[in-house]
């Protein structure tokens, strides 16, 4: 019997999670997601992350791969998988891929959101999703640091302790501010890869700079000193949304 | 001491709560409110809310009153019933209003949305404020189904049985398709006044148009038939909100 590849894409509100990746604690999606796959093909699937997300972080465009036996259809997959997973969980695609294609080494670039919620009180219908700065805060001088993050740099100063990675250089594609919802900033990170806690970091950073605590030029400072504590405190996870993780399709 | 009478906005995610009004069973929004202020103004507080809302169902803009002795300020009421309400619940503003203002008897007109999430798929990070009604649904047939409905009515065909109202006739002032984010589309319900379930079933049988099951024109002989059966099922309780409730500042 023959083995296929297949490429998932992954949705999940990760309130109720302790993240992605597999671990001795419960619930994670990862598991979650390879239960449910298991029962629907009859033999164990191991699944590959295009990469962890942290516990309470969001995904809109997880993606996941995973090889199996046997003649189900993607969109068999895609139904039974979802029939059995919870609601904060859901499969949004199943495509079959060749074999060499791997969600986490094929990846060629990500795309995350951090949303704020700048409304005068918290926001009981998006507080799951958002992380409440208030109003009155300076988007311009947040729009104004983007070119100071955007490019090839060493954001080490923005890495978490306990990483262990061989280079800090890590290359932002695209930095942008936009409003979906009333009351709420959405700003968006792409990057060719991100470290641990960079994108909550780099949130943090920004809503400094927005608050007139810190200005934009001293990100390059801050960017220099490779020291974790120059840059501003994490966002919470609540924020944060891995919206798509770019293979083929990478624009840059 | 002199009573005040207090206007408060309310908003919250219905998705825990057995709805608005107090009762023998817990959780619900009124006592949960009403907890908070007793405890910040260190009295006994009854609220008068604009109306009951449905277990699973939202609001953005509930209002309700109160009258208290004492000196607390509608800003310290803010603060401090916030502090003690769950995220799931917020005070979005106190005034301090005249003492013939009734959060019920003074309200000139509501508001409401139906949210329906139009994906492929369902989506985890929108699930409790919508239902999941899929793709390829004419909405242009919903549309053409407004002028049915507008103006006043008798809306019994739209009415829960159990209701006991003395009249059910109603004034719709404005319907409304919007898209507020990408996969929903929210109907937006604007009348005088609204009897039990009528918004849900209202979108419900909209549903069943958009859907080609019915068509606008059917609607003339639901109204006419006052007759429950004749119009579509309710729609789930977790796409409503009820966004706004005007008094003074009543549109038409």
């Amino acid at each position: 019997m023959t083995l296929k590849n297949f490429k998932l894409a992954i949705a999940y509100d990760g309130t109720h999670f302790l993240g992605w990746q597999r671990q001795k604690e419960s619930p994670t999606v990862q598991e979650a997601v390879e239960t449910a796959l298991s029962r629907v093909l009859a033999q164990p699937v191991v699944l590959h992350g295009s990469g962890r997300t942290d516990a309470g972080v969001h995904a809109a465009g997880q993606v996941a791969s995973f090889l199996a036996k046997g003649n189900r259809t993607p969109q068999e997959i895609l139904r039974g998988a979802n029939s059995l997973l919870p609601l904060d969980i859901a499969i949004l695609s199943v495509t079959e891929v060749s074999l060499d294609f791997h969600a986490r080494f094929s990846a060629q670039g990500k795309l995350y959101s951090y949303d704020f919620q700048t409304g005068l009180t918290r926001d009981p219908l998006t507080h799951r999703f958002v992380w409440p700065v208030g109003p009155g805060l300076n988007w311009d001088l947040m729009r104004e640091s983007f070119p100071y993050l955007l490019g090839e740099h060493d954001f080490a100063a923005f890495q978490s302790h306990g990483a262990d990675v061989k280079s800090t250089v890590r290359t932002l594609t695209k930095l942008e501010l936009t409003a979906p919802q009333p009351e709420i900033v959405r700003l968006s990170v792409t990057g060719t890869g991100f470290l641990r806690h960079m994108v909550r970091t780099l949130a943090g950073t920004l809503i400094e700079i927005a608050k007139g605590r810190q200005t934009p030029s001293d990100l390059t400072a801050i960017l220099e000193s490779r020291d974790r504590r120059k840059a501003g405190r994490m966002a919470p996870a609540q924020g944060l949304c891995l919206r798509r993780v770019y293979y083929e399709d990478w624009p840059f």
